[in-house]
């Protein structure tokens, strides 16, 4: 039995894996749990991020606007479920207008670390990049640094200090629509100036693991476990008729994170119910955020359907860590 | 209250706004109001407009056969809801044959002006441009010149001549899957030469209003307001699977309409039913008419969903005008 | 009355054509008859090919893995609808590990000739080409040479020789998602060695039949019938939004299949339903097999549903020729 | 013998048909006539038109600045050899400033009408469209509206009306480096609004002239003559690394000018001296104006060479009209 | 000392090597041979093939018209420098129109077995494939069926019969610009049906060969020596300016022609001249053909020249043998 | 008269203005000054860094080699003209294999601070990103961490730290021939760990400077002046056939070196001699280091030429300083 090392969460939201089911991970049965207009200017909620906070829940949610102009709200829960999120969006404070000034904001990420919760999202500065901020109490939010030069994706922290250094996992990118993908870590003593960079994981390029073939990217804050940090990622393929974004795992080395221990072939969740499967990007999942239980190795994920909705699925780290090292993929 | 400026139409087709709606267009119940096989040889019938006619309605439908060849239908109905379709395509009378010869013809607009019925559509001569025809009695179809050099697609008259000058929007474009478009407006005294040709409107580059970053076209004939030509038109956002066609509102000068008021940032409908996102392209709603009541304001605007059905959808001057202030653009 | 001319099977899985039903082909009621999951491992099962076999049916099936790993399996099934596909792909034997190795297999065909069944597939040899084997038994199969050089796909035997020579129909293409695609045939004194390829067919530039205007590919094993060989294949539009895949029709010489007497302007089937429409490649339809009962003139079709369930369809002999002749394209 | 209809041009440059050459056209001796720097702002200087003007000739240049800032520029030569251009990019006078605002001008052509010059260029109006403008004495210059909608290249007038209509070539083209491009005919009464466009030629698929199979467009003003007008245009094919511009010959009938009499399956000139291979764009002859003499039939081409310089090449009217018979395009 | 096993030649065209060159291949002193206008309808004669014939040379050339149609044409020299090719275009006899019909033909390779002289060629049938044919005396020439299916190109014999099997090296590709390509081999008992392919080489993805990384594909004839078969090739790299063609070498075993046993990681001939660098295509340099004098190891190299001349260059068995194991690539 | 903060240089390589020449650089009299084969291995020799050292200069040089391996050598001169390239490439010590591991070197540039040579240089690690090493005596380098996450080029330091921080020009970039790029300068205490990113400089859509519309990357390293940083670098332009390299000139604010006082619309040196218009890539200039004298406030350039050889060029910072002010962007 594989163990979660971290904290308690007996409110986590659950629901015990349906008989028959084989996948290691399945879905709430009320899904979609955020419609697309939950709130009142909303045109999706998707690719959102969520913290065990107070005696609940928070997150920071992504509401494309219906100019589909891309912001950051934060919400709160009670059950991890049922979401209020604010009418409007975060506003960061910080010294240098130069940062803190908005092109557009998307994909958070929320990681407690040590005292505080920060947020990672990718920002608009002059391209794409990752875009850092922390809060106490996700009412007033300080925003840091970019972390990066552009371009950049999927600013991922570690959620403590590896060997006294923060580490991030992120996707390097271009411009668009990148056709490419691979996962690094990046190194800082203070969260503001970021070296020593590892290559992590490659695409996979074969038909042994095909989903994963045009690009990979972090999801969630990896989750520490006694057999490595675990790390539900997002992988890509290329059909005649657009991308398929699919959820994969790995486990990296706990001291070393670019080491990867092991790696999943077959893919722990794919597209295929209606919300999944029909919306404004068809054929996406995306999770950004897990909640996590030690005590009973739940594990709550939080994913964005189909750029338009938002979904939440349940395994467990057994079911994962099994999983992947029952489907290893020979790099 | 804003006013339609035009006539009454008591038998304009309509549901009230359902309640708890917050959204300034609402769909007719029972969409599609024509399915894709309405006629006998049709894979497929979307980007269609409609007028007011005798005591009923006349319009003009774009029928895509089971060959996928494209050609242009008239159509009659009682109550703008219920719609016969010819089985047979329009046969254009005209004396040049090189003009009448067809290539293919789709995205049909229907406009009144003095004393009869102007067709416009997408017209293949050596690529496509915007073809014109007029009719009386939806029977008898004249075929005139194509108004533009190629490469055109989606030429809208006014429906009155501005200091004595016919006017048509347009938006040109290549010879394929356009990835450019912006709105112009000619002008003609006879409405087989054209000049003075005027930018309208762009796209719109940023984050401030995305959905429409890639191209924008006129929608339905512009509707004269007491605060201007009110147009409906598409905007395109290129996703990473693909195009999103959704609508959008603008108000343009009543005596310069090259020059633009108001335009909203948001969207007025974007697609999101079942029959909007799924079809032989999906995630389109493409506006080709409006039916309009002075009386009471009302408006029904008859669009493509997903290139393969057609829909209908309500809303009132009053709600356009007053959503399109409410969420400029700030261009 | 056409006829084909071939053996009797009662037991072809058959359903009245629906009343008031104008199609020339019509679905099983109970679609699609292959979930995406019916094995373990899979990801998704279409595209996949079966024959009448002792005194029920076999077949050769397409399961891509939940690694999205292309592989083709060996399945059984008493009435054609029902069916028990193997857990584990099919394992080839052969003399030279140059040609048995395994890259990708996907797409196959079945066709019975004299005393075997012969399986053509999508071959990863370098690139795709046509792999080649052979069972008695559906359980040892024997995989002879590759057949051409790459880039090929949809490798197609006729169920005789011709004229003294093996036949094969197939759609030269690229290293990926080729974007043209004609029909050639080759011949062949003893299945290793081709030559005196054909051109049958090409796209189809223009608007009298678009859906077949990017790309054309041999569906099943032809048909003999006393007019001509019949010839089901697909045909693909590129639309703004991506590739429909749809399914024509035409009739080959007999003797010199490399003519083609009448091929339909009009598809056959098209995507509409759900399961056609939504799934990991939208809007596919994509026939591999047929089963024809020579007394009744029956023929049920198999064929893959958006790359990820399979579908079953039925017609009959004269309905296809019949439509044919009704919607000749004039080339 | 074919003769020009048009005026006399003693003075005319000229260099005879040098001792061997069978080719129908012959460069100057001295080419390129103008080089890059020939004004101090000039980056290159290519792609111009010259005139007869007093009792020498004028021109208008294109020349891009070292900001590669493209503009038109007036020009005086007293033997068309040796020319003195302005410093100093036109003005253009014009009462509407939506029309007159330079975005960027280049590829200009000069074209005597009745009583003055007519100038015709590429003009940024929001895209490329044709600028018109017209000139007595090339220092001041009256702007028209533009001719067209975007997107359009080599607006190029007629000497004359032809049934009592101007009349303008024109190649309809995209936003970018356009891959493709046919030639219309457009109509005008008095040259501000335009219509009954008629197509004259396409771009030729296949082996037979695959120099003219990416684009073609017009050239130099028609040369009126006793088979028709006689049309020098430029062809494009795409090899695998770029564009390479050639000239080619038509002759248009002489009332109708948008039927072609004879088309020259072989271009006239072809790039192959250095100065037309090398230079900002290799590969490019591109010719834009000519001067004719009617008692001679000489005819002097001006060309740019390789978007870099300018050059000058002579032929006759009986050469041309001679070579393009014997080598006759079968469209 | 390595040894071409074959006849002696002791005309063959040569030139020492230049004092100091430290090159495994040297230009000859007046290169290019054969000039652009060599013929009278001749926009450029390159990529063509030279063999010895009675007591001088023959030869087939690709000479591209001034329309740019691509054809064949037999040349004669008496010392392999100075070449007098045909006027008019090869026509070939055969039985079947349907191979005989003319598309269009380029690249042609000539290889004397046995008896006579077989031509290889690019071959227009419905795309390119490898047309091929024979001739005993360069006057009448016999056409035999297309050896492959399309798409394909640079079919290349080897000399005589390998385990009683005639064998043909190639590279498919696809219908354009083809940006992949690898060599493989087929076999014949009768060069009319083929089969038994096998993959030879692949392109190169490193940096250490990148000027073979996109496409590479076989040149002239192999040459027999002592140490296996010597194929010099040419190999593609593909720069932000467009494609660069240099030349390679590899060593194929003698018996399993599809295994190599050395290949260099340097090339031997890259374009340095201006009449390399400079012409339709910049920076080609595309061998199709050698002769060889067994007694001496010299070897003549004929190479086309930015598709535009042809040149010679030198070498000697020995050099390439020497280069190719002193420059590795370890694949 | 503008000063340049700096040493003296009295060696420094020099040829006087032209008479007559009006442009800001001229070139040396002799290029190019090192030849594509100036070493046994080399294919070209460009993009290359030098510096003063000891009584003479040294340098790091891109030399790609006869495998079209990229990789950076040594190298020493007398008079910065006439130089001694090390046979063998740089072998860098460090003590993680991760990062001293070779996948390809290129672009090299060379900044003196402090108390020894750092060079940066466009590093292969999963991708292009910018290397790091130090050396005191060109004999001995050691590889430091990499500066920034792939991917990037061009890489350049400042020559003294600012505010107490190192900082570094680059051009975030993607995995091929990037078509964007701008340029950002970044921060770091221990040239370890960089962050405070800023923008410095974007491309400039529109007619005004198109030469520097595609991409913009930092050239030598930055010349410290009394009005600021000046700072040369390259400019790329997209035509229809490739992209065209420019050299162009900005001045930065000495303290916040992220705001950009002065740039020039205007290029002040583009390709126009043969070798840096002809090669394998053709017209490119590329400027990668300078050699200043602060007495006299002369410059030379040295840059590479079309991919293949290295040019040197001259200016003085007083022409410079004046040129980009009588020529400003706009921006």
């Amino acid at each position: 039995m594989s163990k979660i090392i971290g904290v308690s969460l007996p409110n986590i939201p659950w629901q015990e894996k349906p008989h028959g089911c084989k996948e290691p991970v399945w879905r709430y049965g009320n899904n979609p749990i955020i419609k697309r207009d939950a709130i009142e200017s909303s045109n999706s909620i998707f690719n959102s991020a969520v913290v065990s906070f107070e005696d609940g829940f928070a997150g920071v949610f992504r509401c494309d606007s219906r100019s589909i102009s891309m912001d950051i709200f934060a919400g709160f829960s009670k059950d991890g479920i049922h979401w209020d999120i604010n009418q409007q969006p975060i506003v960061f404070q910080g010294e240098d207008e130069e940062i803190t000034k908005r092109e557009y904001r998307y994909d958070p990420r929320v990681c407690y670390i040590e005292d505080r919760y920060y947020i990672t999202w990718c920002n608009g500065y002059h391209g794409p990049t990752i875009g850092l901020a922390y809060t106490f109490d996700f009412k007033t939010f300080h925003q840091m640094e970019n972390s990066f030069l552009p371009y950049n994706r999927n600013g991922v922290l570690f959620p403590r200090k590896i060997n006294d250094y923060y580490m991030m996992l992120s996707r390097p990118s271009d411009t668009g629509h990148t056709p490419f993908g691979d996962i690094f870590v990046s190194q800082s003593k203070d969260l503001e100036y970021w070296g020593h960079h590892r290559h992590v994981m490659s695409t996979y390029s074969g038909d042994a693991s095909a989903w994963q073939s045009k690009k990979i990217g972090p999801g969630p804050v990896p989750i520490e476990t006694d057999e490595g940090w675990l790390l539900i990622y997002h992988g890509v393929i290329n059909t005649c008729n657009g991308f398929v974004y699919r959820m994969g795992c790995a486990i990296l080395d706990i001291d070393k994170p670019w080491v990867v221990k092991h790696r999943s072939a077959a893919y722990i969740l794919a597209p295929s119910e209606y919300y999944e499967c029909v919306g404004d990007v068809p054929n996406v999942v995306f999770p950004c955020a897990t909640l996590t239980d030690s005590d009973t190795g739940r594990i709550a994920i939080y994913y964005g359907c189909a750029d338009t909705v938002t979904g939440l699925a349940f395994t467990t780290v057994d079911e994962l860590i099994q999983f992947t090292k029952k489907h290893p993929l020979h790099a």
